[in-house]
């Protein structure tokens, strides 16, 4: 049997290697307990290496926020724009809640409230996301549920925004019954004459 | 002349000094650099009253929420929903962008993210103001803008998200124009038929 390899070089599997473990370290201690020696030591690499080329715990979370830009989130497409924006709302819900990743989407969050490289990256990973959510409005329009010149990455924001609000800001809870509140209220917009011009961001 | 005192017994007094010096220190240095030496050194007070009363920086910075929670944000009273609700967010955007409360504001909700007491101080903090400026829409409903049952806070909530998810999640500008559209947005969906029962705290 051939041991199981990722693909790239030597250096690439560096990197994975290493921000699989940061992600690990993140969902364990979060981001103040993020350690560039547990790192290396969870991704059998040297700590030398890591510090070299990451520089810092904020240098980590960057970079694998980078990674994780060019991964999807997983789109609803229930047929409805109601249907696919309480997919959305609840899938980010869901993810925040879940014992397993939302230990380390908090950590971002907070790492990038510490340090710019973190911020930087995270602004482009959330840009990442809304540009793609923002094909369930593009599919509304194209189904006729709502007029041409809708801004479909600022609806994915006003649906997702109550929820970070309650999460990191209010720190009040979030339910299933608030997701889906969120996710109407978004809807309503989109419907309403509310202006709809495009946003300069 | 007498010096100026503030009303209370020593005690108040020593708190008061406390607080004032871990709001200026907050300014200057952001939660990361929040030290008890030099907010003892700022108040005058021995160091180790403040370990002994406050233990730690989240405690300083929870009881400085503490004390931010029983001052009103000045409500905006234009007349009409709209008018308000753009007075809220842009009084909100100018706090957290301006120099002095900006960097303080912004202290605050790192620390929530970091510290169990913080985070509850914030969410009472929040409560209180949400609270308060509901009656933005209760005086729309008293003037017929609204049909009775919008849930003011909820609105409030609304109008004020899509602010704080820019700011500290996104990481995106936050303009006069985006502070205005959500409140535009949040005016239109208070008019929607979005339901309007409350929600579930």
């Amino acid at each position: 049997m051939e041991p199981q390899r990722r693909p790239g070089g030597r250096s690439t599997r560096v990197r994975e290697a290493v921000l699989d473990a940061t992600t690990a370290e993140l969902a364990e201690h979060g981001f103040q307990g993020l350690s560039m020696e547990s790192v290396a030591q969870r991704a059998g690499v040297h700590k030398t290496t890591v510090y070299r080329r990451w520089r810092g715990p904020e240098g980590l979370v960057a970079d694998a926020l980078d990674r994780a830009a060019g991964q999807s989130w997983p789109i609803p497409d229930t047929g409805t724009l109601i249907g696919d924006l309480r997919g959305l709302t609840e899938l980010l819900r869901t993810g925040f809640t879940d014992p397993e990743s939302g230990p380390v989407a908090a950590a971002f969050v907070t790492a990038g409230m510490q340090h710019p490289d973190a911020a930087a990256a995270l602004r482009t990973y959330y840009t990442a996301r809304h540009t793609e959510a923002a094909v369930i409005v593009e599919r509304a329009i194209a189904r006729g549920e709502l007029t041409p010149g809708v801004d479909g990455t600022e609806i994915v924001r006003f649906a997702v925004a109550p929820l970070f609000h309650r999460l990191f800001i209010a720190h009040e809870p979030v339910t299933a019954e608030h997701a889906r509140r969120a996710a109407d209220a978004a809807a309503a917009l989109a419907r309403s004459s509310w202006p709809a011009e495009p946003c300069t961001p």
